[in-house]
């Protein structure tokens, strides 16, 4: 088994383009949105009383001119990016150990979230049993969300102590091949195709992006995205949740070093891990991410109702984040003033997912 | 000045057809949505405990099979339809009066809500002033909004008779021409537009619709939508609200008589008015619109729900009532499932608007 960093080194565009044309018949292309009010707030400068209180208070507002481009994967299968990597990884399985040794063996992971019911579409589309180990606190409706693709669901604890065990009991029993949810080079590479085909989008209308944004939770998504713009002149940027440490990827970068473990419940649900290791190998490379950036809960808030309000669009807390760094952080907003100059920048935002209830909407703004 | 019956035989799909030539460059192309999972649904018959409660109780539920083809004017200019009526009836008047009159005496209207925000958007568009008379307890963000676009707004009170004070006084001093929100026939030629729109987005990929259905409130889009329609095979149908009476259109038809007066507080907030005149003689006329139906509360908040988190689209309460009759109605479902057969009906579904909030939606739902 080779190290991350080794792995690190064969994540490549080409990868996540074999990606793509494996996975294409499986997925939604997602529409990309704009959006001239959303646009006009971020190239307003904030008041000084929005900056009282912040680490930006006293300083003179930033005047980015911001035009974006929002890839909706909110849309996608699933209701989030998370389908991708699901087919791809479950794709490239059953490429490198045949089709009868995964269907009979089947699939397990470990997830309260997307990847559960991404992997659980995947599998029930490909025809492999799909055993997904849930937390017994997870939410009723993502419950029967995974249970409505026919995978089978066990329950275990809520640390990893206790949902490894259970994992590896039925592992034990079934043979089962763990699909892990983003530390792992086949789901990095599906998420990329997020990036390949919002690039396609724009390049079809004459366009071409000069930064892109996305959540970072585990990482895949912005390892993914990082991969694919690696030999192009698109900057990528993170974005994280600074609750409660929440922004681990951040902190890590500042530190030098991966930050192992994070005990958060910020509102965007989908951003409560660490980031993987192999998904740290990319994004602790300047030369493919440039910058993390944090914003806080009242910030992911406000950017989550003017999606909802003004572009009409559902999307959950996770998804906002990159959007949320565009609209308030006075050190991202300060670079696209700089470097964009007159002209501004072009920035796609990937809306990571839309997976929310009208119940969490209204515990949130209620 | 002729009859409202004498008017009603000038509206043509000819007439809608100018209206869409005027009014092209300032609207938008709006999407038309399809959704799997809300075919299924629709496609699936009701539980008898579904049906128990209701008038349906104890009937064996109907098996229609329903493609929907959701014409999204949530995402129209200003949020909603009425921005194509606003446009196209300021247009006429300059096309009438003549730009120098219509812009030395500007426009006046009476509205709490959306068309209150569309006149406002087409005056400033073509340098007209507008006067929107608003009832004081109006929401705040629907101040702003008509605010936002350079509107000169004056509060009165909330009954009809102190708002026609306050337009008269106003008209006085100004000379200002009222454009009504609904009750008149370029309003109607011009919310038509949406039918046309809808239509030829279908012609495109080789479909043709079965039926279409809008909502009812002061039934300017439903009038122009039939006019659009009367020369086509496509039937039309309308949906109101039941709560306090709201559905006066539908009484209306079954008394063989307009309801002048309605007083209710359903959450379809843009569903409270009588129908007009004008609008009454079209929707009257069977050979226009073929039936009307009504929807609870409940019913109307499950299928907001549904579309907010099925399809990640933002919608007003007001916007979903004519899915509600889809999926709830009985005697409309038995109705498809005759009519349709085997083969089914595609259904165009307008969703009229999408100006709520999140704490609105956090009030329903919390």
């Amino acid at each position: 088994m080779s190290t991350p960093a080794e792995q690190a080194q064969l994540l490549t565009a080409a990868r996540v383009q074999a990606a793509y044309t494996l996975i294409q018949p499986y997925i939604h292309k997602t529409p990309v949105l704009t959006n001239k009010t959303l646009n006009s707030i971020a190239s307003t400068p904030q008041t000084a009383d929005a900056l009282a209180g912040t680490p930006f208070a006293g300083q003179t507002p930033a005047q980015p001119r911001i035009r974006f481009h929002f890839k909706c994967e909110n849309l996608q299968r699933i209701g989030a990016f998370k389908a991708r990597g699901a087919f791809h990884a479950l794709l490239r399985l059953i490429e490198d150990r045949g089709e009868e040794e995964v269907q009979r063996r089947g699939v397990i992971t470990h997830s309260s979230g997307n990847h559960a019911q991404a992997l659980a579409l995947a599998a029930s589309t490909l025809g492999v049993p799909a055993y997904i180990v849930m937390p017994e606190i997870s939410t009723t409706s993502k419950i029967a969300g995974t249970r409505a693709y026919g995978a089978q669901i066990t329950f275990s604890g809520s640390t990893s102590v206790e949902r490894e065990a259970v994992v590896a009991e039925i592992q034990s029993k079934t043979g089962a091949i763990l699909i892990p949810p983003y530390d792992h080079f086949d789901i990095i590479c599906g998420q990329g195709t997020t990036a390949l085909e919002l690039a396609g989008q724009l390049a079809e209308i004459g366009e071409e992006l000069d930064a892109v944004i996305t959540p970072i939770g585990g990482g895949g998504l912005n390892a993914g995205v990082a991969t694919f713009f690696s030999d192009k002149t698109t900057k990528v940027f993170g974005a994280e949740p600074s609750f409660q440490g929440a922004d681990d990827c951040r902190r890590g970068l500042e530190a030098g070093q991966r930050i192992e473990k994070v005990s958060t419940l910020t509102i965007g649900d989908g951003l409560r891990t660490p980031v993987g290791l192999l998904n740290w190998e990319v994004i602790s490379d300047q030369k493919k991410v440039e910058g993390v950036y944090a914003v806080t809960e009242e910030q992911i808030k406000s950017t989550m109702k003017l999606v909802l309000e003004r572009m009409k669009v559902v999307v959950e807390p996770s998804a906002v984040v990159g959007l949320a760094v565009c609209l308030f952080d006075e050190d991202f907003r300060r670079r696209v003033e700089k470097e964009g100059g007159e002209e501004g920048w072009d920035i796609g935002v990937v809306f990571s997912g839309g997976n929310t209830t009208v119940e969490a909407i209204a515990k949130l703004f209620g």
